[in-house]
């Protein structure tokens, strides 16, 4: 029997990806693509991707922050953002000041450029999340945001990086 | 004004990154990590990922399938899917054969051990799928898979990745 016919012979006996597909993990990975595919394509002329626009918010919102306290308040892994506030800083988008106390210390702020970069992408930003809730109706859109909202809050301390809020 | 001052100025103002928070876009990253974290904590004993997961359940139910079939259906992308298969070969879970008609197209097949591996996997990835939704009431569960369902696949060309399911 050819590959083919194997595949349809699988698939005849229903449930073709099933264990793939009925899955939470999948539909959530999938809605991941496309919010971040959503993204980059509403600010690809600012070149912004979603975990740069967080550190940015996030300096903007605290300055002086540092990248520690960045990676707890917007979740993301702390190895990583290291390369995104490097790139951040060589565009001149933040800037790094040692501490008074601890020179060894980070200080992050945000340059003129980058409040002036978080200003024009707002709409755009706007733009990417309205698009990825687009498919669904507002009572929907309400509910989702709900129901995600409670399963990352519960689930928080299961994420490698549990996300940890200002006090 | 010190940097925590002026981090507690910023948050009194209200919305300490609430620009990040609430969002679909932060909720959905949210709940992306938070299911791989628990997925791969339930199959470390396996060493087992999510992809390599999709990519066996793939070559089970389509035996022969190719790579760019592979990438697909499980919505995943070519470039990265390479290194996936590359590893899922060296530990003898997958075989890839030359096709009959053309020697340079290779097929997919799950070995004996990677049929095992993903018998042996089953009752931790349901576990994993049941402690992602846990948070949620059994109708609210039903109602988040609707809605993501909805998202992803109205959303679906939008992807990097479109998922292009079996004819």
């Amino acid at each position: 029997m050819g590959a083919a016919k194997q595949e349809q012979a699988a698939q005849a006996q229903g449930g073709f990806l099933d264990d793939v597909y009925g899955k939470p993990g999948h539909l959530i990975r999938r809605a991941q693509q496309i919010a971040v595919a959503i993204f980059i394509e509403e600010c690809r002329h600012l070149e912004l991707t979603p975990v740069q626009y967080a550190v940015l918010v996030a300096c903007r919102d605290a300055p002086g922050i540092d990248a520690t306290r960045v990676s707890e308040v917007i979740a993301y892994d702390r190895s990583t953002l290291g390369g995104v506030l490097e790139r951040l800083e060589e565009r001149g988008r933040i800037e790094r000041r040692p501490a008074a106390g601890d020179r060894r210390a980070k200080q992050l702020f945000l340059t003129e450029a980058g409040a002036r970069l978080l200003h024009d992408a707002e709409p755009f930003v706007r733009r990417a999340q309205e698009r990825i809730v687009q498919p669904l109706s507002t009572a929907d859109r309400d509910e989702l945001m709900r129901l995600l909202g409670d399963l990352v809050e519960l689930n928080n301390e299961h994420s490698r990086v549990p996300l940890k809020r200002a006090p």
